[in-house]
């Protein structure tokens, strides 16, 4: 427990824990105030975040970057699976879907661009394992085509109906689990050399003992999760009333918040000419949640949703989703990073968020 | 004809010979047990496949891989020409394009993949010469361009007429034929080097005489090509008894065994550790099907089909082809691999079979 | 004037310089005459583009071809520029768009791969910087993405209305204009060691002054512009009379014309085995335009046109740009280049042609 007092004293804005209680209270006594609990909720999860990074790091320092960011990847993507199986029980499948969507680009293109924005800023030219790059790019690759096969086929042939679209998507979600089971298998067993990192001359903090770093990590992943529901409960009419579109909102505003926790180890990891780390996550993140968060969902909706759900989204969401895997692939083809290159990938990004914050109501 | 003999009494699965005499009887005597001749056809195709194999690698030793691969590509995508120019003579546009865009797709990703993955279960990491890898998937990528821009244009305006989608396809086959040729004269006279293969220290058999080697291709090809048709002509009917879609069956049964040849030699190379023999013949084929073997077929529409052919192919199919070039852009342009690369061009050929399968009749 | 004075006596095509005051001549005496005021208007440009050829290389000689090569896109598309304002100020939206895109297109397919071609024939192999090239095509790989977004969403949304498209076009511009500011002072400022050129030991002509070579390049696109004028004047009744369609004119004949005088020095730089010179003026021509005279037009069409133009393509024209940056992409990926590589673009880009050529009236 000492060196995490120790953390709370040294680092400033972990006294935002406070507010952790503070949203359980006010949810307690005045469960309508919408707009006030999405604030306090937003404040919870930010020092939350920032804790889980910094035990996330302390894993890393002793499994190797590559594994850290498997973990940390694993361990954040819990948040957008519980938000999601809320969602999911209370059969709202188009915010499910439009989350998930939503995860996956902003992972793919606000994450990865700020990391080498922030990292960018600081040197001159940073260099990461493009391998692994490759291979999270690949597999996200994979997983697009997947979801964008449902879509484009009964878009191309308006026979195919809702039966056709259901059992495909039960396929494919088996298909994906299995897909992302092999690349687990590849990268952590037959050929984990691959996945070594570029070597980084930065000394690092004084990681945690692994007991702690572990504990740490699952309380912290829970309260995270605790609180992300009571964020999730508000948005949507505090969203209205601070006047952004539904779609905005499950795209943009879902995404960045759920995703806080991976975002403060990739940017801390970027500023600490640690790439590997910050690609490991934002990749990670994204082929994790396309791979394995979304057929999950597909096949818990069989248990717990009001009907199956099945994997064809809204267009629009698609074209974005193929977007962002194309840019990330085009991107970390080179294993080089200068500050530019963040800000492409923030560049489209923005176009995506303007977008969405500009279409008229409707769609989400 | 001794180092033929020899052979035969090695291979053990060449015993399977006995089905080709078999099966030609069996056409003669119950022509309308399609079940039974579908199975036959099958088993006869299987044997000459691995003859096809040997004698292509015997020509291959003595011309160096990148040529052999070519050789093989030409000699291998006789049975589809054969195959298609029969559907042809007969009007039956629909099946010639869906087995034209199943070749190009079973190609690239099923060939290409199982290649990656046979060979990468018994090599850590292989090399291949990503140069001439990267020359074959330019020119699929100029061929999907060409076969996708009449289907996006006239899906993108109604008004552009058949005359106007015939007119196209004919200046575009003579275009992609152009484009063939000239890729011939650069890979074989004016730049040959960048097609020599990655050392491969692997010890290989006695190669036979090039006499015997040529004159097998040939016989054996022809064999190939009388068997197919027997194949062509029972598949509809047992796929139907089987219960496969018609869009299944041309997609992917007609390739798949229609690539039986090529395929038997794709994997024989990668698991000698001659990736380079592989990745040529897989995407060699599928670059010779779209730039040659589709051009010529609309032009012999003029000759001897009932109306001329064009190059419009149904919007899912040209999804499926893009994509497949673009996966085969991505994977080869590293220029090594890995078991894991194969399993995901497999996966992404799993999601069009899956798809395929499902999908309800009406499109081949 | 002494050096440009010597210049026209050495090289031939400049006593073509006669047809420039011809061209205004004829304006006067018979401004009906279409079809041979857009043969003396073509004629003029000839020779201005060579002058303004050898003009941007004798500044690039003392800049370093990156700069050399920006500069040159910069004042090569100040052509394109006031032929699109000229349309602009009369309204006439749609050839300002098929211009736009013809112009993208054109450089990117057709100008690098002539240059490729044009270099390789004479050199077996050549190589460029890739980083530089990467660059460029990520910042058109952007622009086109902003470009397509508009399109592809009020095609997937049809409840998308106009004021829609207006707000997210105004908004996109706005964040174009940053990203070319922001290109800029990172090619220039920050990383400019990035963008110097491969060694290419080739002697080089005799340079003008600085000063004579500023004036010339400022004086010469004056007049090309001029006479781009009265091209634009004439060329779409002329090409009426010559029988082709407007799609055509629109994209191939408006962009090869406005783009010679770029064409000439990215010609001339890869027979002089200066490649980068070449890239850099195709590329970051297309980039320039897609960047930052789209936007330009948008935003001075609240001031200067009847109504305000949005950045909504004809779905064929997104496709086309689509996959021209593709193209791009994966072609400059290497840094090596072929005459073969060149025949490549240029085959897609006769498809275009080809396309657009046949494409029955009524799109523009």
């Amino acid at each position: 427990m000492k060196p995490l007092l120790k953390e709370i004293q040294h680092n400033k804005h972990l006294w935002l824990l406070v507010f952790v209680p503070v949203v359980f209270a006010a949810k307690e006594l005045e469960h309508d105030a919408h707009t006030l609990l999405f604030a306090l909720s937003v404040l919870a999860i930010v020092p939350l975040a920032a804790l889980l990074s910094h035990a996330t790091e302390s894993v890393a320092a002793k499994t190797g970057d590559a594994v850290g960011g498997l973990l940390n990847a694993t361990l954040g993507n819990l948040t957008e699976l519980v938000i999601a199986l809320t969602a999911l029980r209370a059969g709202q499948y188009v915010l499910v879907k439009a989350s998930l969507a939503g995860a996956i680009v902003t992972n793919t293109l606000f994450m990865l661009g700020a990391s080498l924005l922030l990292g960018g800023l600081e040197y001159h030219v940073q260099e990461y394992n493009r391998i692994s790059a490759r291979m999270q790019a690949g597999l996200l690759f994979l997983a697009t085509v997947a979801l964008l096969i449902p879509s484009a086929l009964s878009q191309a042939d308006s026979v195919a109906g809702a039966a056709f679209t259901q059992k495909l998507s039960l396929g494919l979600s088996v298909l994906l689990t299995v897909a992302y089971g092999l690349g687990l298998f590849f990268s952590l067993k037959t050929h984990p050399e691959l996945f070594a990192s570029a070597e980084s001359g930065e000394a690092r903090h004084a990681p945690w003992p692994m007991g702690l770093a572990v504990a740490t990590l699952a309380g912290v992943t829970v309260l995270v999760a605790l609180v992300s529901e009571i964020f999730v409960e508000s948005v949507q009419k505090a969203a209205e009333t601070l006047g952004m579109t539904p779609a905005f909102v499950g795209f943009i505003v879902v995404a960045l918040v759920g995703a806080a926790a991976e975002m403060a180890s990739a940017f801390a990891g970027a500023r600490k000419n640690r790439l590997d780390l910050s690609v490991g996550i934002a990749l990670g993140s994204a082929s994790q949640i396309a791979l394995f968060v979304a057929p999950v969902l597909v096949l818990m909706s069989y248990l717990i949703g009001p009907t199956p759900m099945d994997l064809q989204f809204w267009p629009g969401a698609v074209v974005m989703m193929f977007i962002a895997t194309m840019t990330a692939a085009l991107v970390t083809n080179s294993g080089r990073s200068a500050w530019f290159v963040g800000v492409l990938l923030l560049m489209v990004y923005a176009i995506f968020a303007m977008t969405l914050y500009l279409l008229p109501p409707r769609v989400a």
